[in-house]
């Protein structure tokens, strides 16, 4: 397990955690100024989302400037919903996924965060869509690999089952990559979906199948579905050892990416934001 | 698998479904009107909550009331949080859990449904409060067993593992019963609760440890934390193929509670209310 307390080398930011900060939005800051906070900070990488950028921009120059600061772009969200009460029709779905698998390789970016959408509408149970998500992810990963993209399915916290993510465990994830059998077809571990789970050392146990590493944090008494997420340090998470078993049982060295959806950390100013981050991820 | 479409048999109510509905709340029915009200729909059993009866009410008439009037008591909630937020010190965890007992041996209730409070504040980790969890139940377990009480664990939803619960799934539940080894400690299971659950049948495998079963359903796009359960058919719960695990594999052959915390409902006529789960437990 790596040492954090004394270097960020490992330290990425996704854009979530300043509320997809972009100009006209929160405080405004523009790509460049993000990019530029961020390298005098320490972070060695940033994980963008679609949204923030238009939707024909060329991407290579963002993808430049990050690694002309010194950083490398270390995932981009998301592919669109494939199923559930938010997942447009599925010829939309492939053609937005194909479009997102585009700006990905055009970031040099180091995956593309998967999120499958809840429930198919109709259909019961957990398990009822993962046949539709299976065919989806085997498409989109063959074209993926043309271009050398990987991607991430991350597993959603269980209260997302019915809209946002029929994945919900890690093992659920890892099947559903064990069914899709392809070698560009990961998973990513997310501290706030996952620290719920007594089982997670036992389904990582023998995998390499880990992307992404998100960190951030569970407040004991939390108040709302979406925007509620905690700073590292202010929840019960146990983030060492959660990042112990990715580290050392899944053999997983890459970036650890910090990602809060959270109106408290929203509100406050986006170099604060980066500052705490930076001094809580080193007791991670 | 029994056959929910022609018979109530097996339908019981718990009165959270009502808003806790007794006098001076909600539509202010009495026990006795609430009794009277059950036992005119068909339904088979009540499981009460002990905020609705004053501390040193004698509960035996009320037991008898409901046998009277056909039924059973199909259940007591709930045992004091043990841990997390929400708990009070240990001697009074113990004294309560004690008196709750009690009760639940006047009232003949079939099991007291045991909630064990979330992380232990100033600790970190899902399992950190599993030690203190068991101590307290072993000693419950033997003070429980000389009246002839049953205890159910009810694993919550993993949403709740920070405040309400850090027993989440069905698993962690049968974990502890494992650890703890008393006869009269088992599981409540709870669609709610478990619906997002993919190992829900492997386990509940080779387990009679099934002592209390609630329906109700998840919806799809669940608003709240707390008061946004669905009735049975309103979300995306598989609750046949969850009652076929539980029955079929697991053996349980009890009464099927239904149990919805929702301000819709709450805002309902109780009379509304208890129509319709009648209704819609014959589709589950």
């Amino acid at each position: 397990m790596r040492d954090f307390s004394s270097s960020t080398q490992a330290l990425a930011l996704n854009t979530a955690t300043l509320g997809h900060n972009m100009p006209g939005k929160g405080f405004g800051w523009s790509t460049e100024a993000l990019i530029d906070n961020c390298a005098e900070l320490g972070f060695s990488g940033i994980t963008f989302w679609r949204q923030e950028f238009s939707q024909h921009q060329n991407l290579d120059s963002v993808g430049r400037a990050v690694r002309g600061a010194g950083m490398s772009v270390s995932g981009l969200c998301r592919s669109p919903f494939f199923c559930g009460p938010f997942a447009p029709d599925v010829q939309q779905v492939k053609d937005d996924f194909k479009l997102a698998i585009d700006q990905t390789a055009e970031l040099q970016a180091e995956c593309l965060v998967i999120l499958t959408g809840g429930v198919p509408t109709g259909t019961k149970g957990i398990t009822a869509g993962w046949g539709l998500i299976e065919s989806i992810l085997a498409e989109a990963a063959e074209y993926a690999a043309q271009s050398g993209v990987k991607l991430a399915l991350e597993p959603l916290h269980p209260m997302y089952g019915g809209d946002r993510s029929c994945i919900v465990t890690v093992k659920d994830a890892l099947t559903i990559c064990e069914h899709v059998g392809a070698k560009n077809l990961g998973i990513a571990v997310d501290v706030y979906h996952v620290w719920w789970d007594s089982q997670l050392e036992a389904s990582l146990k023998g995998t390499d199948k880990v992307f992404s590493f998100h960190l951030c944090d569970w407040l004991a008494e939390t108040k709302d579905l979406l925007l509620d997420r905690g700073m590292m340090g202010d929840g019960v998470a146990d983030i060492p050892e959660i990042r112990r078993i990715v580290e050392d049982v899944a053999g997983y060295q890459g970036l650890s990416e910090i990602e809060i959806f959270s109106e408290y950390w929203w509100s406050q100013h986006p170099r604060k934001v980066l500052e705490t981050c930076v001094e809580r991820f080193k007791g991670c």
